[in-house]
């Protein structure tokens, strides 16, 4: 009889690179330790789904003039980019992506305009649903 | 015999129309499907709590070019504005309403100058005490 | 037999004031409730950790122009600094705090640049043991 698995339900909020960068490695570390992963995009973060999206993700304005040092440093570090860890996720067959359905419909985002990671297109109650059961649920 | 019921505790730090949009989906969404939910508003989201608060919340300096668009977008969506959804959520009758007393002294905010839909003022240990038995936990 | 004791578990991500007062209050009420507190600090957070870095953090942009009237109230108030606080929930002995080992490869930080406080230097692997089995767990 197969073991409960320990789960985390993200809801990714942000989608600036740190906090992306924070979720995915949240994400790729507990799939790692053989957890599920929940993540669950709304609003901002909701942009990290979209084709394309990830790759133009910045830092906040706050931090903006550490932007080209942070980049270098991590290509220096050879440093998974947030797509190669969301990969990564997703090859280990424990993580799930739900896109935030309001949002969708709040920026005139379309099924066909996402990458094929992503499991569901949901409302928050399906967030609420896995995170109520979940071991570890933060807000990013 | 009354079963317990499902339980999400949200502390509000943030004050940004998004955040606070944020906040009071995943509070409506829980109390629709019959959770208990538990907002502690402390900090800059202490001001949603202050009469007349809630209208004047905007979104954060990163996204301000993006207000105009988001808000005509609601209204088209007749999507419900925080306050409509504070008192959706409120009519549950499965919503409790904290603000926090350090952040009240500090701001020099008076228990007349709050929203008749408080239930109590209270201090972080009364947050911890409701987090530390639900089943979700986030801060917003 | 000693039962098992209550724990909060924060990833500390923000470096801004306003953020380490919100993780270090709840952290010295969960120390005074007798609940364990684990600090996990990573990325802008883990500036606080820096000898000298919490005394130099400020308000976010969107707040600054209320930081020096926020910086008197407290005096005013007699409020504990972040470092008092710190300082408060070590003397407890229920504190752990955890500095993000790939944070400091990504900014050039030595383990001898950190306050003495500091218990273990540590992956996200770490973090999320000690999380998935708190009470609490909440991303500043």
């Amino acid at each position: 009889m197969s073991k409960r698995k320990k789960k985390i339900a993200l809801i990714i909020h942000s989608g600036t690179l740190d906090k992306l960068y924070c979720a995915f490695i949240l994400g790729s570390t507990a799939t790692s330790m053989d957890m599920e992963a929940h993540l669950y995009f709304t609003f901002w973060g909701l942009n990290a789904l979209v084709k394309g999206g990830l790759e133009k993700a910045r830092l906040p304005e706050d931090y903006k003039d550490m932007e080209n040092q942070l980049k270098k440093k991590l290509r220096e570090m050879n440093y998974p980019t947030p797509y190669d860890l969301l990969k990564r996720m997703k090859a280990s067959g424990l993580l799930k992506i739900y896109a935030c359905s309001p949002t969708m419909k709040m920026f005139g985002i379309k099924e066909e305009d996402l990458i094929p990671e992503v499991d569901a297109i949901a409302g928050a109650a399906a967030f609420l649903d896995v995170a109520s059961d979940a071991d570890i649920t933060l807000l990013v």
